[in-house]
């Protein structure tokens, strides 16, 4: 991100504490670590619910938030589920939809580029034969999403565009991440 | 998935009505087909909005869902958020949990095994220097996601691992997906 010489607020981004936290990450890279976490606790059938709240970074414990984000997860009908949220691929899309707009919001904001407002469109493909097993040509996840953003701001289409790809969310589902899964019996 | 000849419900999943989807889309694979969607709307800074509603599977668009989810994103006060709704990236948790959670319980199901309870804790290292282009030797996603469960269920860990990894959101984050991104200006 070049550095915000702006002050004060763009795109409801406060860029003097942006360049801040720039500077400071420049200087110690340890504020740059960061651990998110989720704790999830299955409900019965394709229901089960996690708690969000705690988080590190910026060199600490962040104790800002003083309750847990709560967040349902469940199948439609059709998949044997009782629709109690979305299911895990929609939250997938969202998370990305949420990224790709922070991305593009916060890194505007850091170049003096002025949004108006943003809204898009995300569709993923999923054969659900990969999932049952039903075929090893299938595979389990999406075999692509496609995100279409409408966008009014001061600056081109090509130049917004890359400020979207510079999300880590569009990183974590576009290349591979390493996951460990350990499990403990009761 | 091997082919349920149980019958009845187990881990409060209907197993005839999946033996019945899993021969449906064996007869008639299009049915295997599903394009699930997200509208996602900038609010302000780090806040954003996504609707969930609408989706395609079994051969149609399904219209089960009288009212959408409706899922609010935003960043902590020390990413200059205002804590509206978990991160981006804390969504990707969730959705790596749910989706973890509800392949094992749904394969369980489908081979006899019963689950009594399912908890799960999911961390991911993040390294804001990737996201703010401090350094080209750093992605802006998750380094490593770590999934630590606790299970009682009637069958080994080593088993209950494999039912894990047939999740369509683990095969999301630890492999590529294809990701396109269309902007409209406004």
């Amino acid at each position: 991100m070049s550095q915000a010489t702006m002050t004060g607020v763009i795109n409801g981004v406060d860029v003097d504490r942006m360049g801040a936290t720039i500077r400071a990450v420049q200087e110690n890279t340890s504020l740059g670590t960061f651990q998110f976490r989720a704790k999830n606790r299955w409900i019965g059938g394709g229901h089960n619910r996690s708690t969000i709240q705690s988080f590190y970074g910026a060199g600490q414990e962040d104790t800002a938030r003083k309750k847990p984000f709560v967040l349902d997860s469940d199948e439609p009908p059709v998949l044997l589920g009782k629709d109690h949220g979305a299911n895990p691929y929609e939250y997938v899309l969202h998370a990305l939809a949420a990224g790709l707009t922070t991305s593009l919001v916060y890194h505007a904001a850091a170049r003096g580029i002025h949004i108006e407002s943003v809204e898009s469109t995300l569709e993923g493909d999923l054969d659900l034969q990969g999932f049952l097993g039903l075929s090893d040509q299938v595979r389990p996840g999406y075999k692509e999403i496609r995100a279409r953003f409408a966008i009014k701001a001061d600056a081109p289409a090509e130049e917004l565009k890359k400020l979207t790809l510079l999300s880590p969310v569009y990183d974590i589902v576009s290349n591979p991440v390493p996951v460990s899964i350990q499990i403990d019996k009761r």
